[in-house]
């Protein structure tokens, strides 16, 4: 039988996130997004952070919390090939794998060594629901990480398919000014689950303390309230 | 007390490096260097890689297995500091972290669904020491995780100082053809210790069953034998 490891929950993230709907896909691709990284009291070690402020960007590795599971499928179904596609969990970053471990690459926004819970990462782009136990922080290290060569599978090509948002001018006011620019990104980036596409339906997205109500139809997502 | 995490060892590495002397220090720098990973029983499953040979890098998440400490230290002294300046250990890629995890970006080489092992997938350009236990296996997707951007601290700039390598022509042919580059390509990374440079040491490096004597010399490394 293979062994078990044991590791540490050294951090969690705040973010913008009660639930997992509306959550991108993969990191930075709302970079408007803000997240705090608030260490659990045995990390909260300044000491630890010296010389993170010369790297822009950092990896988290961390865990789906809400994804652990007893057994493991060895295929999934990914959202991006509209979720009826069986594809091999080592072939897919889905968070239904043997061990539910995310990795994500966010940038490196601000570093606050001592506040009433010690040292706090400020990071953007990061697709983290509120509360996700850390368990790395490490440098993103161009020379070794970046591989603009690399071909991608079945993802294919980014994010080309964005909605457009109607927004009414008086409801994106209702939040807070950093958080407008997020709350769009989320939206054009299609949080609906892929198979889903009744354009009666309408959904609500609870978003950093208010709770967001839109439709879709077609290639256009309305938003109808915002609500704290 | 912050909570702990239970996590499975899904496969393990067979690489050239049955110590961790002259692993490179990051991923993808010997790119000739060629090792499988080969999946524990329970995770032998083809299926669970269906779809993988469309990506053509991966990321392993694996433990510095060596590197298990029951305490952590907040400070670390990268050797491409010379070893002698303290850094906060989430502001490098040292092994000695609160966590013992890896993150290394490999090339996939091949895919074997059905051999004695199970599947095994090669892959070049690992910096993982033999038998290395591996925690997951995801797709590079370079729309996430490519960010030509970043900016690297203390890391600053690759891999500039490497070593001119001398190596009599009776001894390469001593290794299997494929091996001979990947050592090379290991020799002109300087596997010494970064604060030692005397030119009489003579080091011995064990590398795919063989091991390999060399001297250094300013920025001269000659090797002088190659023993199986």
């Amino acid at each position: 039988m293979a062994q078990d490891i044991q590791v540490h929950i050294i951090a969690r993230i705040r973010s913008d996130f009660p639930t997992k709907f509306g959550i991108p896909r993969q990191s930075g691709v709302v970079e408007a997004l803000r997240a705090q990284i608030v260490f659990e009291p045995e990390y909260r070690n300044p000491d630890a952070l010296r010389g993170i402020e010369g790297f822009s960007h950092l990896w988290l590795i961390w865990q789906f919390s809400q994804a652990v599971r007893e057994k493991w499928s060895p295929t999934v179904r990914p959202p991006r090939l509209g979720g009826n596609r069986r594809v091999g969990v080592f072939a897919t970053r889905s968070p239904f794998r043997p061990n539910a471990i995310g990795l994500s690459c966010v940038k490196l926004e601000g570093v606050e060594l001592h506040t009433p819970e010690g040292s706090v990462l400020t990071v953007s782009g990061a697709d983290l629901m509120d509360g996700t136990p850390i368990l790395d922080i490490k440098p993103y290290v161009p020379y070794a990480d970046c591989r603009p060569d690399a071909r991608e599978g079945f993802t294919g090509g980014g994010w080309e398919r964005l909605l457009e948002v109607d927004c009414p001018p008086e409801l994106l006011p209702r939040l807070p000014d950093e958080k407008r620019e997020a709350l769009l990104g989320v939206l054009a980036n299609d949080p609906r689950p892929s198979y889903q596409s009744d354009p009666e339906r309408v959904y609500g997205l609870p978003f950093g303390g208010y709770e967001v109500k839109f439709t879709v139809s077609g290639h256009r997502l309305r938003v109808i309230e915002i609500e704290s």
